[in-house]
């Protein structure tokens, strides 16, 4: 049995037939893999494309999805070994993971960090626990990372420009008003050094490197396809030749839950939105962002109204990309 | 590609077919039109009726709703066109709209006025950009009108009264402890006349006359059926001689959003309660209301419980109208 | 047509009968009792794994579950006859329940006790009302007593124990931080008494004595049974030889809604926790309590992880004996 935490797990070669499969489920959505079987979404954090695509994928093949908004509907839960549970929590991983195994066949877990001590919260400990206790598969419905948008995104960058190896991928830190969470921006870079892009990071300053985690992943996988891993705070390097631009906010791990003291380094990304200026110096790059996505913020209204713009397409595979993957955790489940 | 927004844009023949396509699955419930298909239910406003009649009935039907309730589950949306997104909405309503159009094969809405601007909101502000940019059909679940509702009391009176061509029908408005939403009374009006009633409203003074919009319409649509359209603050006179009573409470237009000076006119409807001795004056009339309903300040319990009360008929009929409405517009989508 | 309220009102072979079905339907999930229905589930307060066994266990019985929410996303609901509505709520339960009735074949209600006055809520007011007006089968999914957790218990009991006929049944009192609601310590002793066994209950003070309503129902079952039942508030006098421990913790009714005078007594059970110690006097007794459940608190993590823990294998089979209770309402309904 095997669980769906991170693309760090899943070698290129099963990347890739995830991404085969997703394809031919999105020209024949229809299918019987989860007939019989339940699902399980649980959803610490607000959701509009993911709880779709999944409840909706689930029924595509034959199965059924049930949704638990663990805020106010259930139960807060436990996660430390051994404990006195005499404060909030009424209920313990142990207890929780293994009831939802009974009921259902693969559980879905959306969970983001709390922005209080990233040491701790780099461990993602909420789905790292469910997994450890579910006698089921587990699914990130992101975390600290996201890898069904990773997926989603890939399947879109293939169909526009074919085999990506030796292709330049740039992830551009773009403006918003609030820090939020990595996980996009560490999924980006795991996906596309995985899949064999060149891939290059420009952010305003140094504080906004991600996690020594992802960034030596990313340049491990850059070196096994020969590629190259390359970070930057200059627009016009970063920008020149690419073939696939793709733009994350997030907030610089130094200042993780004081962010107080982020404030002059965020001021240099200032004019990091994306424009068709800075489009112009890339190879006719193709551009996308995860949704929810801030226009006129994060990418000017010219980019996004542009065929250029994946992101549509790419919400769209989260669908195909989902289905793809449970498909292939319960057949390794039923083994 | 077709909306059903308000049943403004749907002639009475086309009404009448959907009608009476709805009596068939009443007595024959289960049904493919939907198989396959996916039906996503947007509420921004709380529901019983409308998401149990709906979610029933998509499955009903063969198809699989999804239910997004869009208060904390989902992401707060920007509905104008070119906005700098630097405030509260982290997604435009140009994704939003296409990405669901893109998982689901129906998108239904539920966003009631806000009672700020009424001149803002008699546009229907957020509806109307989801079925603008939307590529599947859109649904009212109720906004600013109720055409759901419309259908589900027009079956119940053809039920009860046979062809209602030349009957005469009475919105009264009736007492509630708060202004209320003038969606069902805007309805109310819009389909009594479109299917050749006489329609009288009885109000506690000219303030509450309804939006010109609607006012207008049911006057036109009065004069193209020979019907007669007319205005009371007479109680007698309102009464006398009805065949269908329809009970609803709203809030005066010119105090929108500034309620305080309303409660003088108000006052004046303090004794419009439908009871006996008002009912003792119509020619054996039925009476309704959309539900939820308060009893005794609305409709006297001697009335809700006599065979004259149509509402728990009316509330069971959305499930039939809803259904029948939903096979059209998938046909008309896939035609 | 019957609800299912209560086991007060379903005879011992009643209920076996039930057990023995959820056995067969353990081993065979998939049915299509409820084929072209739909079950209405109504929360009130938070759950896991009655929305999830619910929900779950509709679908393979091959009906369609809806999830009402009743906070935020509903109508507040009046209850009393006769009522002029004046206040907060919009809607009677006469028009939600016969509505509700029109579109679902069976509604299950979740709804706690609100801790204020136990005169009027050992009534249970809620689900009694919807009970006599709903033209459709009511389960309680708790309330003030909680029948299909005694069932999922029961079941337990005997894949463990075999017939449980004269075997010792502890009802032990266990410490938590705060007063709860005594529906499955009702529960425990109503299910136990009524299949034969000997139930005896632990109680730090007389003040925790459950409702004479349900002692005197439990003793009239050991009764009709040839079994014994009684009430100690001596550890080791309680554990002697018994078979089954079953715990949970609830606050005293005669400070029911003004907890503050009930701390001396609660601290008389301050070293009530299932531990290693007390299970030794047992006779190899099985352990269980209803989920969710605070780890060394009430039980300790080694009897947790003991094989004599049941508690999981409980909660599992509420989806088998809440199918197989579906199922037999639907053919009565039917039938």
């Amino acid at each position: 049995m095997r669980h769906f935490l991170s693309t760090e797990d899943w070698s290129r070669n099963e990347l890739q037939s995830i991404l085969d499969r997703a394809r031919e489920l999105r020209s024949s959505p229809m299918g019987d893999a989860l007939k019989g079987k339940s699902v399980a979404l649980m959803f610490f954090n607000p959701s509009l494309r993911t709880r779709s695509s999944f409840d909706i994928g689930v029924h595509q093949l034959g199965g059924h999805a049930i949704i638990l908004d663990a805020q106010g509907q259930t139960w807060p839960v436990e996660f430390e070994e051994g404990a006195v549970m005499d404060g909030g929590p009424e209920e313990h991983v142990k207890e929780a993971a293994r009831v939802l195994s009974r009921y259902a066949d693969l559980i879905a877990i959306r969970c983001f960090p709390k922005f209080q001590d990233w040491e701790a919260e780099r461990e993602d400990p909420l789905i790292t626990a469910y997994a450890k206790h579910a006698t089921v598969p587990v699914i990130n419905m992101e975390t600290i990372v996201h890898p069904c948008q990773e997926l989603a995104m890939m399947l879109a960058l293939q169909d526009r420009h074919g085999d990506v190896s030796g292709k330049d991928f740039l992830l551009t830190w773009v403006p918003h008003p609030k820090p939020l969470n990595t996980a996009v921006a560490n999924s980006a870079v795991l996906m596309a050094s995985k899949m064999g892009m060149n891939v290059r990071m420009l952010i305003p300053d140094e504080v906004y490197e991600l996690d020594e985690r992802y960034m030596d992943a990313a340049e491990r996988f850059c070196g096994e396809n020969n590629a190259r891993f390359s970070v930057t705070t200059n627009v016009e390097e970063a920008y020149a030749g690419a073939h696939a631009v793709y733009a994350k906010s997030w907030g610089a791990l130094p200042f993780y839950g004081a962010w107080e003291g982020e404030a002059p380094y965020r001021a240099k990304g200032a004019g990091f939105m994306i424009d068709d200026a800075k489009m112009a110096l890339t190879d006719n790059a193709t551009v996308s962002h995860c949704l929810p996505m801030r226009r006129n913020v994060k990418i000017a209204d010219s980019v996004v109204d542009s065929p250029a713009f994946l992101g549509i397409e790419e919400a769209e595979n989260r669908l195909h990309v989902q289905k793809a993957m449970m498909e292939r955790l319960v057949q390794d489940s039923d083994g």
